[in-house]
């Protein structure tokens, strides 16, 4: 059955190109894995096997087998065989659950949950083929720091945390949020979460009550939409410009409870927010007694204009709760993420997380405050910063072609992704899935959106994305787009 | 001023007994951090300032503080000096946030989650003073594993795992529940989360809207009751008795959407459900279309009767979500656990887990998996069973003087803690006030009761406690039992 379908494939491929066999049984296990018709954890025929069914030479099967396995599509198992990683790498089509999702047997809360605003029509992901790259994070330095705490493990380091983290850990937090983001705070106000999720979902519970309103931008983050979702909290959407929110005085007539910012890269369009805009949001809060819930998600990749501060160092009532992630600088799977808290509600949020979070992974704690105290954090960012400027200075020369009066790029200056605008009468939904039909993963603006529709272009990620396929990609980008245009 | 402190506290020490300087230095500063008068991450003197200041030599200030450090209270810092450690070691007092908990700025949910069932008064920890002792866990052994998959990982074990949890370690659970658990389920059903109270919170979230039912047993899991507070849920307490939870008639007016149990050692009291209680409970959840949520938080330490087969193992309807969690084997901070769920359910759950809690840290999933198959945690687990077991045999000893018509023991047969039953005129929450003054920890059974009036006793942890420590210490546990006796 599998022999049929790679020979099936290798024929095609050596029909097309002139690629040496064993890349041509690579290249089709590799596609077999993506597309699903080989699933995580399935078993692979050994590689005795597969030279008799394939009639192969066994050094052409070993070859593409070890390549597979070196790029993490497989994994050995000692006296087990060879399977398909659980993790295979990303590939729009292989992303959906196996299964379709059954939302019957579910509440009404567990349908919105499952089939709305889901990760997998909208986690900005690298919109070239191919493996997730974190290839600048330094692995073995990182193993060695990991090595080191745990040399020095005592009984209560393998414990639950009660005091909002390992303390060297959010001294090194406050010290970088001090110089970085004009975050005025004590160390005691820096809570470790394992997520910015965690983060969000613990203010909803502390701050707001069920039904509460939360003012969102919209366009919004999905996740913290999510968040919100889950906690019971009532949405209501507040139009985005080129200055970040603009909420109006009938948004008013909905008071808010709290209010869910990205201000200095407007998730997904990448406004960041004018000084007035702060002062008037600030005012706001204070008017209404609400929260702000200040998500910096990406100002540690800011590339071009002047360096945005954050809206909790001009917060001077107490009423700014600040959120940010080690994700995007080390790895998003290490799950170590601050909230910054008033210090009025230090101790109730360190209780809550203790008792509904059960903090823990201290010698992790222990390994990153290291890290980020001996400089390495810093350098790991420089070198990211100057890795991901490329990718960044790559797409946005891919793209200049399809650029014009029509569509135009904003948000570039910061982050990992971008957004391409386009008129309100593109279909972008149409558009992406267009793309994705050339094996690019690009994400309809519009999808994030609450309430408006005129919001119309593409979410373009390229941080982690190999700077040889954005090379190779961003053209065939460009081309699509401009292609839609000359229709519409 | 901390000079003057440890200086009285030496003098007092000195008239009290014959230790050598040095340990009476060493106990000094360890009560001050006990009591809260060091705290986390406060810089000490350097040794040579305590030299100085308190008369001693250099060699005694070493002495003190090296022995400080390898317990874990202090913390070097290359270039920096000597810091309390961030989690000190456990004991009642210090467990208290450092600040009164202000609740006037939180949202009624808010309230409540910061101010009833609370870790920090009902979570049982070991009885008897010092650091909590984990020392059975071979931490040598966990490091080479976790080296071994850091050298192994590929850029997508950094990444978020949208499948339920690295494939191997799925499979390592399943294979581990099939046949200790009589668990019928396939490796797709289970779902790796990062704790017990995120399986709890996950399918409340996606089984259960605001306001709908979820029984509980009353006394109850002060973990569980939290969970379903902060997803809005309406507390249904049903009373317990020797054979598990007892609905009664007058319970079924109120229909549960779900029923959180604790069937094998039901917590805090400990009796296991009988099999007809089983049938029972799976025929009222039948009816009413209810999920029942199995918590089996410690059902590999069965010490004396028959094994407790699970709920999930009779469930014939696809009505019980099973969860467990690595934690008492392995360490709480693993923040590694298990969810499985029916098949109907599999994909809104990996989905919603993904898109929620974006769970991660694959490396230590992988060193994990393989500490199971290479059987590393069934001798971790017979290692620590066997430790366990005669920490349970000691404390049993102990307390045998206070035994009789009017104290018993229940829930010793399995699990790290025990309920020593006492009258219903008793006032338990006095009693443990009493013994915290000599210095241990043990709850009061009423504390965890959510409407019943009448289960009073004491709950005594002695998983994690040195075995010395039981020996010294049972004994005064025993007698301040036997005084308040006495007394009522």
């Amino acid at each position: 059955m599998l022999s049929e379908l790679l020979l099936t494939d290798i024929a095609r491929l050596s029909a097309q190109s002139k690629l040496p066999l064993h890349r041509q049984l690579y290249e089709a296990l590799r596609r077999a894995i993506l597309d699903g018709k080989l699933s995580a954890g399935d078993r692979l025929p050994s590689s005795r096997e597969l030279t008799q069914d394939l009639n192969l030479s066994r050094n052409t099967v070993v070859a593409a087998l070890s390549q597979l396995g070196v790029e993490g599509y497989l994994v050995s198992r000692v006296g087990s065989g060879t399977y398909v990683n659980d993790s295979v790498p990303k590939s729009a089509p292989c992303r959906h659950p196996p299964h379709a999702i059954q939302t019957a047997k579910l509440s009404r809360r567990g349908q919105s949950l499952a089939t709305t605003f889901c990760a997998d029509k909208l986690e900005v992901q690298p919109f070239t083929p191919g493996i997730a790259d974190f290839s600048v994070f330094p692995v073995a330095l990182w193993q060695r720091l990991q090595n080191k705490h745990w040399r020095m493990t005592y009984p209560d380091m393998l414990d639950y945390s009660y005091s909002g983290g390992y303390a060297p850990l959010r001294r090194a937090v406050a010290d970088y949020l001090r110089v970085f983001r004009s975050v005025t705070l004590e160390v005691d106000q820096v809570i470790i979460t394992s997520g910015t999720h965690q983060s969000l979902e613990l203010c909803a519970q502390l701050l707001a009550d069920h039904g509460d309103t939360v003012w969102l931008e919209d366009p919004a983050y999905w996740g913290a939409v999510k968040a919100f979702m889950a906690t019971g909290l009532n949405l209501h959407p507040v139009a985005v410009d080129q200055q970040g929110i603009a909420p109006r005085i009938e948004d008013e007539a909905t008071p808010p409870r709290l209010i869910y910012l990205t201000p200095s890269h407007q998730y997904p369009m990448g406004a960041a927010m004018s000084l007035a805009r702060r002062h008037q949001i600030l005012s706001i809060a204070r008017k209404h007694k609400a929260w702000i819930l200040e998500d910096d998600y990406d100002s540690e990749f800011r590339f071009s204009g002047p360096p945005i501060s954050s809206l909790a160092g001009l917060d001077a009532d107490e009423r700014v709760l600040y959120m940010g992630s080690f994700s995007k600088v080390l790895y998003p799977g290490l799950k170590l993420a601050y909230l910054v808290v008033p210090k009025g509600l230090v101790a109730s949020f360190k209780q809550a997380h203790y008792d509904l979070n059960r903090p823990g992974q201290m010698p992790l704690q222990a390994a990153l405050a290291e890290f980020i105290e001996m400089g390495h954090f810093a350098s790991a960012l420089r070198r990211t910063r100057q890795s991901y400027a490329e990718r960044r200075h790559c797409l946005l020369e891919a793209l200049k072609p399809c650029l014009g009066a029509q569509a135009y790029i904003s948000g570039a200056e910061q982050g990992l992704h971008l957004c391409l605008r386009l008129p309100a009468a593109v279909d972008d939904k149409a558009l992406a899935d267009r793309i994705s039909q050339q094996g690019l993963t690009v994400r309809p603006l519009s999808a994030y959106c609450l309430k408006r529709k005129d919001a119309k272009g593409l979410v373009i990620g390229y941080g982690y994305a190999p700077l040889a396929e954005i090379e190779r990609c961003g053209p065939l980008l460009a081309r699509a787009v401009t292609d839609s245009l000359t229709r519409t």
